[in-house]
């Protein structure tokens, strides 16, 4: 061995006894699945199923005991406006900016107990081990639960400044206005303006969650990275063809508005396909009327959907439907008509720099990962517009969520808990 | 001119003279426009549409203006058992079988004025020309309007001697049972296996109607001779498949129950298409579940029909279809069932012999003509069984019908009457 070798052996046997010590701080995965268990106990209907639904009395009953448990673990707890659970860790240095990380524990009728649960129960796993082993960051740190994540991020959008008086009156899946929700969980509809988070309020905002695809589970990968949250864009897709008798009606002068459909079904199938990349696209619903055995169609509506990480690709996706439609209207006799629906929701990129943050983490600690996209929308999203964001994924059972088969071993919640605690750490060093 | 010659011309005037004088007898156009106008007020829905459903007001009272005109033409009058309205003139041999013909004057909902009017206010017109032309034929004459044409020809079932006991209990359109129905129209629903006739009691049954479908008028052809009625097999299709998140489930994870059911809605039309012939196959009917934007369809329920001459072909049809469904679910992932529903109706055959003597009185009256088949159900389907059966078409504009729009022209309904009468009166000289 020269001197050189046995100086850069050095110091990486330094390197590594720190990122050892560092890394050997673990989560308590026995304490994340009792608490899942436990918070799933809130929220059921009349028949036994999940029925946590944001304002209901499940959500209210489910937030009464997350609450307790951040008290308990010291946090200082407040509701905003918005009915955001907010807990707050005071770090060395007041003047910093907090480090916040969370989710949600609303959930869909009949939805399962992982879905933004897992994200809650880890934030606040957080503060148990930081707790635990004594350890005060330099930064303050936050925990926030957002409110009615699923009834489109009514919390999380008050705190990124975007919750319109619209949006206030919508009506919410409890049957409630989301203004007359937000009072029921201890929130101040006419104040929501207030909770809106200036930009740079945050040093950094990261959410833990189940991935609600198959794509880790079937590449046996524990965590993903994720780089984006998708746009989604919805359009209402009429095809007016003609109803006419189907017995006395020959094949060759039918304007059959089902059959139209059903190539355009197929032709969306085929677009999506046909470009490199992860974007989706959908018909999930349809109607045909009048709706008989004996009668041909003669108007079918459906609901398209697409979504990618690039706006701009939805709509040149959305083109190359279009002219397929075209086609298809032509050679049928039929009318093809898209209505752009005012629901879209944009595309929001996560922070780089966290992204690298979590790669770090997840390859300290021993665990596979990859980087990968948001299908669907979380409260993130919101945040994106007024601080860095990151997600963390974990993997979901046969991709399956929305869903009382929802699930995700203990293990690789576990996994998600751990990153997420050394990102955390790798922030507040900086 | 040699002699030969003298002698085949003189035959052919001789024969012209014969035709001319038997087709100058003709039917009067205006009466039977304007009795299909008069037929048009009875039964009308509160907002004014057509409502002359079987058992309901609207068509108690167009029966009693129909009999009203039938005992004023001078024919005795019945009602059978089943609510049929049978008209009875005399011939001069009463050891003759009768020869009948008629069709209904009960309509669907919100329907036409139309379907079964022409045959019926024609088969009057029939009486009313030889009343006027006193001409008293070989054979009894009877007019039949039958019951319930719509709700499932009941009436011509009852007479076919194929009503059952489950059939009267069935719920009509009227929201009274098939027996109660029969009774508010002066029936007897627990004799109506007495009003069944035998196989051999009526000499023939003819009936004039609109064609229904489009092909006389885009082929501007004035008179349709049925070569059948088609049989029709409804199956009830369920695409099972795995509903799913539509934003985190990658394009090649999924198990689109949609998808599978579109690309078997474009296989059907194509087996249909693949073969010679005039059968049609429709999809008219289709759920998706459970129909949201963002959730990919898990179940798919669709209705299948298929109707030719042939039962034999539907079948094959059907296993085409099924291949194709084979197909399309191994591909896809998911399951294609096929359920046959009860309630086939089985092709009728119309008699060749009444078809020639249909098509040689068209051809007398210089009338195009066209050989086709009937691709709705019909009283004379339930006839056939009993008796020879035929049917003349003459045309619907735009092919529609079961709607307000049904129209046909008060030429083409006269030219259909002046056939029929011509092809009774062909019959009556055998």
């Amino acid at each position: 061995m020269n001197e050189m070798k046995i100086i850069f052996l050095s110091i990486m046997m330094l390197a590594s006894s720190a990122a050892f010590s560092q890394t050997a701080i673990k989560v308590n995965q026995q304490r994340i699945e009792e608490r899942i268990f436990e918070l799933a106990k809130f929220g059921k209907d009349s028949i036994g199923r999940g029925y946590r639904v944001a304002y209901t009395k499940g959500d209210i009953d489910g937030r009464s005991w997350f609450i307790g448990l951040m008290k308990k673990a010291g946090l200082g707890v407040n509701i905003d406006y918005a009915g955001n659970i907010i807990g707050k860790r005071k770090g060395k240095n007041a003047s910093l900016k907090p480090i916040a990380f969370g989710s949600h524990i609303d959930m869909v009728p009949d939805g399962g107990n992982y879905d933004g649960c897992v994200g809650s129960i880890g934030a606040l796993e957080i503060i148990e081990v930081l707790n635990e082993n004594k350890i005060v960051t330099e930064h303050p740190l936050e925990v926030i639960i957002f409110s009615n994540e699923e009834g489109s991020t009514i919390g999380s959008m008050a705190m990124g400044g975007h919750l319109t008086a619209e949006g206030l009156k919508q009506i919410s899946q409890s049957g409630l206005t989301v203004a007359d929700g937000i009072k029921a969980i201890g929130g101040n509809p006419d104040s929501v303006q207030y909770c809106a988070r200036k930009k740079g309020d945050i040093k950094a905002f990261l959410e833990l969650h189940i991935e609600q695809g198959g794509i880790l589970e079937k590449e046996n990968i524990q965590i993903g990275v994720v780089e984006g949250i998708v746009g989604i864009i919805h359009w209402e897709v009429t095809v007016d063809g003609f109803a006419n008798h189907a017995g006395t009606t020959p094949m060759n002068m039918r304007k059959d508005a089902l059959l139209a459909a059903a190539k355009l079904i197929v032709a969306v199938n085929e677009v999506i396909n046909s470009y490199e990349g992860k974007q989706v696209g959908t018909i999930g619903k349809i109607a045909a009327m009048p709706g008989a055995y004996n009668v041909i169609p003669g108007k079918v509506t459906m609901g398209l959907e697409i979504r990618d990480l690039s706006y701009e690709k939805i709509w040149q996706l959305f083109h190359d439907v279009e002219k397929r439609a075209d086609t298809i209207a032509t050679s049928s006799g039929t009318k093809i008509s898209f209505v752009h629906r005012a629901n879209e929701s944009k595309p929001a990129l996560t922070d780089k720099i966290l992204q690298g943050k979590i790669t770090a983490s997840a390859t300290a600690l021993g665990f596979t990962h990859k980087l990968m996209q948001s299908g669907a929308g979380h409260d993130s999203q919101e945040i994106s517009v007024i601080a860095p964001v990151a997600m963390i994924f974990v993997p979901s059972i046969g991709g399956i969520s929305h869903s009382p088969n929802e699930f995700s071993k203990a293990g690789d919640m576990a996994n998600g808990v751990n990153v997420l605690l050394q990102t955390i750490l790798a922030i507040d060093k900086e």
